[in-house]
């Protein structure tokens, strides 16, 4: 089964604490769907044509994928004519056409009949090649682009890719970006950006891969309302002024090469839909890859990316918020903050009696800097260990071995220059605490307004969903120390991954799963969080590891040191 | 009524002795049919986003498509959403769609289900521009390309325009096109022609109908197969190759703009099918405006273009064949040949009394040449009056001060220089007449063959149909007295003017009738006339003035003059 549950990798020490999905999760039958990729490639066998059988190419072609392919509706894009003859001649009257579901391009529900299938024919090739075809999954981020080529005939995930999103330099989170957009030439700046970062994840893809660029069919791709915007070059401002409307939720199908995808021009370019300005295709492409929008039970699903989307419900109901806390989960923001890269700090422990450090990094490399796992990995450690002030500040009354001030802000040595594959010390200090704190409040006080707008409780959840592209690393338990997710039995709690890119996968292998997020994003409720009071008391009380009403996270405790440690390497 | 009996034009003396329709029909009520072009201009009126209606400007767009035009399913291309938001604001949530018929996208049956409306988004323009729209009809023969604007508010023709096929410096028949085709750059140089004098007469009509060029919503053309696919940039090769199939004979919808038609993107160009490599859309097109595949009668349909496609059947059945008699009838291949032009030849009478010469001209000018409707009227006359002996050669005998010899070729003198426009002598030579002997041989034998095929004669006929540009001017007593048309009772034929582009112009204004087209072109039965021993002896019986077999034209009675007459201006 693909929906493995996969431990958390780790040292002997630790127990396997939170359920993992895994990363090339394409188990549809599961989920009780279809291997059926929106886009296919086609292998037809012609009669060659007699003076008893002399109709002309194209309508050869189309009966062969009606006969060979139980095809009803043949739709065929121009580029395919000029050289139709020449290509069926070439391959002896074996040819491979790639086509595309068109019932997937109306926005409305298609009126086709049921159980016809209608196809929009988008290139031809000599021969079978019908054994090299792939899809590219794309998720659109503020912070990073992930990607994934995923193998239509052998069901599995060639390769996967990300970048920090080349937009960061225009702007940090959406509403800068939305700003740079309306200057001029901003929005060509905006969009130019992000796909020369989708297109250097394709270039390492087909790398690692090894496939040829004409080998991707078509590419599915999810990202937030503003991502999508200006990743299609449609200019996002009415997403930040009232009535808060973008321009587009549901996006027709288009050729990826319009908005400047390094692809020929056959290949299109789906895009998840999104529910409203603030909660976008990437949420329902996570929502549809965790499935409980099929389930009874009432699920909460926390999205732990810069934008922080919450959606809680079950097969009869979706209700959904965003409370933006910033990049600091994927590592934006952040002095030492990385991404989820080879020497990133994933794990950290002091030992009180010893005094000494313990760090686990990615691929076990030298230290190169903290991403967002390490973060909450050492916040959690820190206030455990009783380093930390329930404020988020270090406590001053600790020997200063570890603990200095620079620029008077206070800071504190992870791993020092010698140790680090950098030659410079990784730290952490309190500004970027400070932004954790936010980060984590705004989240957990999104998630208890929510509740309250459906008059739930967190004890009414039988499952919590945690996504995000925080990678394999993510432990479940310092996440609920420092108030990040509510204190609940862990055996709720189910990690995803990245549920944008999950969502963008499986679509891009089933057109019941496009049909499903259509579906969803009518669903989904929206509720808006800005000038909301009980969200902002929600806030202010979270600003404290874990609360500041500390009997909301009961199994929570803070080993305060009994004597002064002396902290050292 | 729009399908007006209109007398031909001409003189005192002359009876009306063909109906003609009019060459800017559009009555679709009179065939049952509804005006509804494949595309069309909507007046959207849209709810302002408020906060409690903060949909999307796109799904807000769909909705008022689908409560305001009761349209179920819309598609939308990508160009129209950049400027989406922006369009809609500028017209004050008042917007015009500019959509297409999407069920005409399919090549195959549809499988949309029946009374759904579904519809792609081309264009979007802020305020009600619905008002302000026409539809292009191309007829692109091989020596002609003839265009019309119709206006599909006012349902009427604003503009006819045509010109030479710039090709013909290429090539003077399909034949010789194909061979040049196959030329390094040939099949670019055709294509860029052929374009290059279309979009020539798409200024001119644009000028004469005083419309902007972004008021065109849509492009229908018709042509013969060899044609459209040169139009298209199609590779035609297989068209003269054994076993002589096209490319494609029923093709898609395309964006004009992408085989360089001066159009913005989002115009759509749809072409009439083809029935086989030698009977093109051009006939379908003649069929489908004449109408007689919905009526029980036996008719023949004719057209008398470069190509001589002939269409035999009913509403039961149908049969077809080609005879390429060159183009003669539209003055290609004519010393003085010219088209149907102000200044053109078009009717001709000796008076043997007198002997004096009567010359009708288009617009009354000074003649500049000769029309096919001319030359066929002047050769009957000389027939007739019995200068021109059956063989097609002069007589000799008779005084010559109007017939002589030039480089070995006699001539005779229609008008001489000092009454021409052009300062030269108008003359009929020999050798032209030759020409027209061969055309009307080649379509007379192409009849009789095509009605043996299925056990008729021409008495079994209910209607003779006539097609093609010859323009309001012809007359159906020289086409028979020359032999071109069988000798049958007169009140049985019918002009119906160019029948390549009736049909397109029909097709322009009506769904219905490009379905129609579909089915015809499947329907239509073809018959080679390539190594036919009957075509061959019926063509060699027909190569005489009217015919080898003079019982065959009963009606046709030559004056041989009494005593030699002085032919003098």
């Amino acid at each position: 089964a693909s929906r493995l549950d996969r431990a958390a990798p780790g040292q002997a020490e630790k127990q396997p604490e939170i359920k993992l999905w895994s990363t090339k999760d394409l188990d549809l039958e599961s989920r009780g769907l279809r291997f059926e990729p929106p886009a296919n490639k086609l292998a037809v066998h012609l009669a060659p044509p007699s003076l008893r059988d002399n109709t002309s190419d194209l309508a050869r072609l189309v009966r062969a994928l009606r006969h060979e392919h139980f095809i009803s509706e043949v739709c065929v894009d121009y580029p395919v004519l000029p050289t139709l003859g020449q290509t069926l001649r070439f391959g002896d009257w074996i040819a491979t056409a790639t086509v595309a579901d068109t019932r997937l391009e109306a926005l409305t529900e298609g009126c086709c009949e049921p159980g016809k299938q209608a196809v929009r024919l988008l290139r031809l090739e000599p021969g079978d090649t019908s054994d090299r075809a792939v899809v590219l999954a794309l998720d659109i981020g503020t912070t990073t682009i992930w990607g994934q080529l995923v193998d239509i005939n052998r069901h599995e995930v060639l390769a996967t890719a990300s970048d920090y999103n080349a937009q960061i330099s225009l702007g940090e989170d959406v509403i800068t970006r939305i700003v740079h957009s309306e200057k001029q030439e901003g929005l060509e700046q905006l969009q130019a950006a992000v796909v020369r970062t989708a297109n250097g994840v394709l270039d390492r893809l087909l790398a690692e891969a090894g496939m040829k660029r004409d080998e991707v069919m078509q590419v599915v791709a999810a990202g937030n309302t503003t991502m999508i915007h200006l990743f299609l070059g449609i200019p996002p401002r009415s997403i930040r002024e009232a009535p808060y409307v973008p321009a587009v939720s549901l996006v027709p199908p288009l050729p990826a090469a319009e908005i400047g995808l390094n692809f020929p021009s056959y290949v299109h370019l789906y895009c998840l839909p999104s529910v409203a300005s603030y909660v976008g295709g990437d949420t329902v492409s996570g929502v549809l890859g965790a499935g409980f929008y099929c389930e009874p039970e009432t699920t909460l699903y926390v999205d732990l990316g810069t934008n922080g989307e919450i959606v809680l419900g079950n097969s009869e109901w979706l209700a959904s918020t965003s409370c933006s806390g910033g990049p600091a989960f994927e590592g934006g923001g952040v002095r030492c903050g990385v991404r989820a890269m080879p020497g990133a700090i994933v794990q950290f422990r002091v030992d009180p009696s010893s005094c000494r450090h313990m760090v686990v990094t990615i691929g076990q490399r030298p230290a190169v800097g903290i991403c967002g796992v390490g973060l909450i990995g050492i916040i959690a450690e820190l206030y455990t260990k009783g380093i930390l002030e329930p404020n988020g500040k270090f406590r001053t009354d600790l020997p200063r071995d570890r603990i200095r001030s620079r620029n008077g802000i206070n800071e504190y040595v992870v791993v020092d220059a010698a140790n680090t594959g950098t030659g410079a010390d990784v730290v952490l200090t309190e500004a970027d605490i400070e932004n954790v704190m936010r980060a984590k409040a705004a989240t957990y006080a999104g998630i208890m307004t929510l509740l309250d707008s459906v008059n739930l409780t967190v004890h009414d959840l039988s499952r919590v969903i945690i996504s995000g592209g925080l990678g394999d690393f993510l432990e479940l338990e310092p996440c609920i120390r420092i108030g990040l997710l509510p204190d609940l039995p862990r055996e709720r709690f189910r990690y995803i991954g990245n549920g944008s890119l999950l969502g963008a996968r499986l679509v891009a292998v089933s057109t019941d799963m496009l049909e499903d997020a259509k579906q969803l994003a009518q669903k989904i409720t929206y509720i808006e969080l800005v000038e909301n009071q009980l969200f902002l008391d929600n806030y202010m009380s979270a600003m404290s590891f874990p609360h500041t009403n500390g009997q909301s996270f009961p199994s929570v405790r803070r080993s305060a040191p009994s004597a002064p440690m002396i902290l050292a390497g």
